[in-house]
């Protein structure tokens, strides 16, 4: 444990990293902008997957397993997505190490074993996989195809930050080939929701959905749904992405199906993602100076019991007590960790489940062995009570609920008080640097404007609302008609 | 659908690799070496991760997540393991693309961006593990440490054969700490009894548990246990390894810890893995000429149910019949698939589903509708009756229940028919080329004796089996003293 966190009002950067490290969620490791995800992140990461993994395949989608591997040539098919992924990717050129004469013990690169052709690590899979589907596909009768693959990718991304920002990373990408345009888009959109009612649901993070402007598009597509979540430093950081390829990957891969009539047509295809960014997102949302507050929804631990006692006698009796709480939790599906270790005092363990975000904590000293009691912590508001026996399976499942929403109601409340409408370029630079938040404006709809304005204040568009409604005005910035407001951010 | 498959008596290999992409298991990609596992496979490997991954979590090992990459510097530091594995190794040398000067449209490698280190993208993670242990242990407190990973990796194979052997695979590989060497053994043996109670009773695959001969020990280990399976073609498979790495990789990485008496000590290591590789070892010990034959324990579809009728008035009575009992299947955990797909005749859909060796098949027609009856067939012995709707669910149960115990008595029935006690270096030729299996010889201790086996025969010691009785004899080939016999035979 160590010594205290920074606060997140002297460095909210400084107090991120030292969170996501003191809590086991995650650390550096010995490969540049690569992270070693610890057993508790990864605990809440599996928790995340499950959930999610249920949710597409209520959906009709399956998981499948394409090659970590891009063939330099599958990968520059289709020219916007190479562009947009080329600068940042790992490329292996060699498949052998052999002894370096010159230094004894050491290896170098066998300059005998190059590849004759150049493999990118996946930035990410459309190329390699609507290779494969070529074969897959002849008919209408093949179609649609609802693939959804777990996996590691790699971007080359030079400044790394853990989770939020690393050169290789774990996500989900789903790919999925359709006979019409309409149908592609209700994927695209459906998709977009199924990652908003997760994030809300699940995360307790309230998020926007909206669409992307061309600038933000992702590299090769059409368009791009996004949900938008904003952290506790007015920054906004974009959960999940879905897209609308439209042809393009069907038309660089020469992709095409007999449809109905008979007649040969271009497959039109999507995809989406989400990745351990999320866990940036959670962490960011909700924890406090005093560490990580976890949704209940997610935690690896929901209940942790703290015995207080002197001596093996007292430890037993308490020990006694509690097994048939223990047990009777577990049977509700509630996880729960008894922690009797003797090589740590209850303070210590205090504030380890505190730093840890554990949502409820239960502690049983000698006086609530005689009152037959239990004091009840939990951690959103740091509130105790103390609870009758009889009453403490109710008032856990009651925390656990209510907390799920508070934190989601806390920070849709911080949220909403920070979308702030803005009519002009002084009001919009003044709100983004004394408030932060969402800065909602009209926009002339030209990526020469989104630029300038990126140049000038460092936000950017994060989306265009879905809800966005009609309105005549003058962009913030150029003065020209726009008919809705977009939303600005400075962003992760 | 297609023509037939290839009969195993045939072309036992060309039969494999036919079923394998047939049956929409796994088919190979545009990348050399590397597969694309189709859903109908993956959904099998995931009912097998889901399985280890509950004996494992059973067993204390929670799971994280490590990255891909291991710099050079790392990879070199335990001799042996760095050894084993330099020769087929993918190493990524570049971090960049950019355009080809030379060609409109193309990418090259950008000479500007290569790594000062070179990244080798992991064929094991002992070294990454290692180094990263380093910084998570000081005393005997932090003792022990049992983490898993699910994870690919890449070797590259010169010759590659679909979930046999492929340049990336799909595993997951467990990597402990210890303080003391029993533990660490006892750990190891733990592990190998997992990996055969898994093999058996969800893959219904006999296995012998042994230990490796030397020349046969992971690189970089003290000793390897193993599973060893027998396929339909004589030939074994080792279908899982668990290793104690002594304090080897403690020492490379420098990993110390204060034991309980405030002493320095290096930590004691494990590691041990199954792979994809498992899927070969369940297709290829149960499958037959009609297709692929899957044990209910991981059969992703356990029954089918295929209507037989003529116009949708009676494919609407039908699929009203079948409703209450799909209901009733799926309530008791029972995955049913009601095929009532227009496009497809009955006798398409009865292929098929033999092809993909879904346990179980009913079928209703008109008679079966006025009869009040199903027919109800098993994919292991290809048997049918008539069952009455009555008695149809507890037909099932029986039926799953019967088939995961069949396959695995016949596959043990086989395997012990295919056990020879061979005591003359003749007789060993000649039984290895009559018949195959295992050969329980005599062997000297020597690795000479073991490779001058292998190049007269093609086959290598399997295992040196868990349960070898002490038995005075002379090797097989070179006539000394030995005083246990050992497996041999030829291998995947
Ligand atoms: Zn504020
Ligand atoms: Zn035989």
């Amino acid at each position: 444990m160590g010594k205290k966190l920074t606060k997140r009002a002297e460095d909210y950067s400084k107090w991120y990293n030292e969170l996501v490290v003191k809590a086991d969620l995650a650390e550096n490791s010995g490969v540049r902008g690569c992270m070693v995800i610890k057993p508790y992140g990864f605990a809440i990461w599996e928790k995340m997957q499950a959930e999610l993994d249920r949710m597409f395949k209520e959906t009709g989608h399956q998981n499948a397993y394409f090659p970590l591997f891009v063939p330099k040539s599958l990968f520059e098919a289709e020219e916007k997505n190479a562009e947009g992924f080329a600068k940042e990717c790992a490329v292996v050129t060699h498949y052998r190490l052999k002894n370096d004469p010159d230094k004894e013990g050491k290896l170098m690169v066998d300059p005998e074993a190059k590849l004759e052709e150049e493999l990118v690590v996946r930035p990410t899979s459309e190329a390699i996989i609507w290779n494969t589907y070529k074969n897959w596909i002849q008919s209408y009768r093949d179609l649609p195809i609802l693939i959804n693959q777990w996996a590691n990718v790699v971007r080359w991304e030079m400044r790394t930050r853990l989770f939020l920002r690393t050169a290789e990373f774990l996500w989900q990408e789903g790919h999925t080939a359709h006979a019409t345009k309409d149908e592609a888009i209700a994927e695209t959109v459906q998709m977009n929701d199924i990652y908003a009612e997760f994030v809300e649901n699940f995360m307790a993070v309230p998020v926007i959905k909206g669409v992307k402007s061309e600038s933000e598009r992702f590299a090769g597509a059409e368009d791009t749904y996004c949900i938008e979540a904003l952290m506790q430093d007015g920054k906004a950081l974009q959960a999940g992405t879905s897209h609308f390829l439209g042809q393009n990957f069907a038309k660089a891969f020469d992709v095409k199906f007999a449809n109905k009539e008979g007649k040969q047509d271009y497959v039109w295809a999507t995809s989406w993602g989400v990745s351990t960014r999320l866990m940036g997102a959670l962490i960011m949302t909700h924890s406090d100076d005093n560490g990580l507050i976890l949704p209940p929804n997610l935690a690896p631990i929901q209940v942790a019991i703290v015995p207080i006692y002197k001596g093996e006698e007292q430890l037993d009796a308490i020990s006694e007590r509690i097994a048939p709480l223990v047990k009777e939790l577990r049977a509700k599906g509630i996880s729960v960790k008894y922690d009797n270790r003797d090589t740590h005092k209850p303070g210590f363990k205090f504030n380890e489940y505190e730093l840890k975000g554990v949502p409820v904590r239960l502690a049983i000293g000698q006086r609530d062995m005689e009152n037959g009691t239990f004091e009840v912590a939990r951690r959103d508001t740091l509130e105790k009570e103390t609870v009758a026996e009889a009453d403490v399976v109710a008032k856990i499942e009651e925390l656990l609920e209510d907390i799920q929403k508070n934190m989601y109601k806390k920070a849709l409340d911080y949220r909403e008080s920070h979308i702030t409408e803005v009519n002009d370029f002084e009001e919009f630079k003044e709100v983004l640097e004394a408030k932060g938040g969402f800065l909602s404006a009209h926009w002339d709809g030209t990526a020469e404007t989104e630029e300038k304005i990126k140049e000038l204040t460092k936000a950017t568009i994060r989306c265009i609302p879905m809800d966005a409604k009609e309105e005549a005005g003058q962009c913030v910035f150029s003065g020209k008609p726009s008919n809705r407001r977009v939303l600005f951010a400075k962003a992760y």
